[in-house]
C-alpha cells in the first residue's frame, strides 16, 4: 500500500494535460480525479472506518463517505500536488494503522457497514488494498480509451478495450 | 513509454513471492511473466514489425511473433532482473524509433500484418501503447485476485474483481 503513490507519481507525474484530461466519457472521472478521490478516501473513509470498528465497534454505523466527493471541488492544483498530498497522507494512515493493530485478533473485531451490516476489520483491509487496485487499473484503462480508434484492427488483441 | 517500465519497477520491484506468483488460475501469467512477455515484444514484436513496414513494405509478411515464447523458457531470474531488462531494451527501442522516425509523414507508411492484412506504421505504434496499458492493467487486476474472497460484502464495489 506505500507503494500505489509512488507507483502513480511514476506513471502520472509530468504527463501532459491530454492524458490527465482524458476519461471514458461524461461521468466518468479523468486520472487526476481518481488521485484526488484516492486523498477524499484517505481522509474520509479507511482510517475513520478503521476506527470505528476499533473504539465504537459494531453498535455504530460507519462514518458515511461519499465517494463523488473530490467532484464537488475540483481543485485547481495539479496532478504533481495531488500526488504528493497522497504520498504524504497514506504514509501517514499506515503509521496509525501500524500503531492500532496491536494484536491480530483485532483483524476480527466487527463494525456496522450502512449497506452491508456487519463487516470485519479485515474485510475492510482487505478491501482498501483491492480499492487501490481498482483506481490504478481505472487510470490506466482511461489512457487506453484515449487511443481507441488509433489502433486500427489491433483492437482485437487488446483486452484493455473491450467495454465491461 | 519511457514511463511504463519504471512504474512497474516501483510497483513490483521488492515484492514477495506471495504476490508475483499469484496468477488467476490454470492458464494465466503471474506479474513475474507478464514482465517477461513484455521482454520478448521488445526483441520480437515490435521494432522488428517496425523495421518491416519502413524497410520491406506491404509486399512482405511481419515477421512471426509468438505471444507465449517467454513461457517456453521461464527464466531462472528475479523480477526485478527482468525489469533492469525491460527498461534498457525499451530505451534503446525508443531510440532507434526516434532515428527511424525521421519524417511524420512515415506514419503513413504500411506493412502486411498475417492476419489483420495491410496496417499502417501509425496503427502499430499506437497498438504498442495499448500494449503496455492491457499488461499493466492485466498486472494489477492479478493482485487484485489474490484478495477476491478477503474482501467480503465489498467485492460488490470493487469494478476489478468482475471477471470478464
Amino acid at each position: 500500500m506505500e507503494r500505489t503513490p509512488q507507483t502513480l507519481e511514476r506513471f502520472l507525474s509530468g504527463l501532459s494535460e491530454g492524458w490527465l484530461q482524458s476519461n471514458e466519457g461524461e461521468g466518468t472521472w479523468n486520472a487526476h480525479e481518481v488521485v484526488e478521490h484516492f486523498i477524499e478516501a484517505e481522509k474520509h473513509n479507511w482510517i475513520p472506518r478503521v476506527e470505528s470498528i476499533l473504539f465504537e465497534g459494531d453498535k455504530h454505523l460507519f462514518p458515511a463517505f461519499d465517494r463523488f466527493s473530490h467532484l464537488k471541488n475540483i481543485s485547481k492544483r495539479t496532478v504533481e500536488e495531488a500526488l504528493q498530498e497522497f504520498g504524504s497522507i497514506r504514509m501517514k494512515n499506515l503509521s496509525k494503522l501500524k500503531e492500532f493493530l496491536q494484536s491480530t485478533s483485532y483483524l476480527e473485531k466487527t463494525g456496522l457497514h450502512p449497506e452491508f451490516g456487519i463487516v470485519k476489520l479485515r474485510e475492510l483491509l482487505s478491501a482498501w488494498v483491492v480499492h487501490d487496485f481498482t483506481h490504478m487499473a481505472q487510470i490506466v484503462r482511461v489512457m487506453a480509451e484515449r487511443y481507441r480508434t488509433d489502433v486500427g484492427p489491433w483492437s482485437a488483441y487488446l483486452g484493455i478495450l473491450k467495454r465491461n
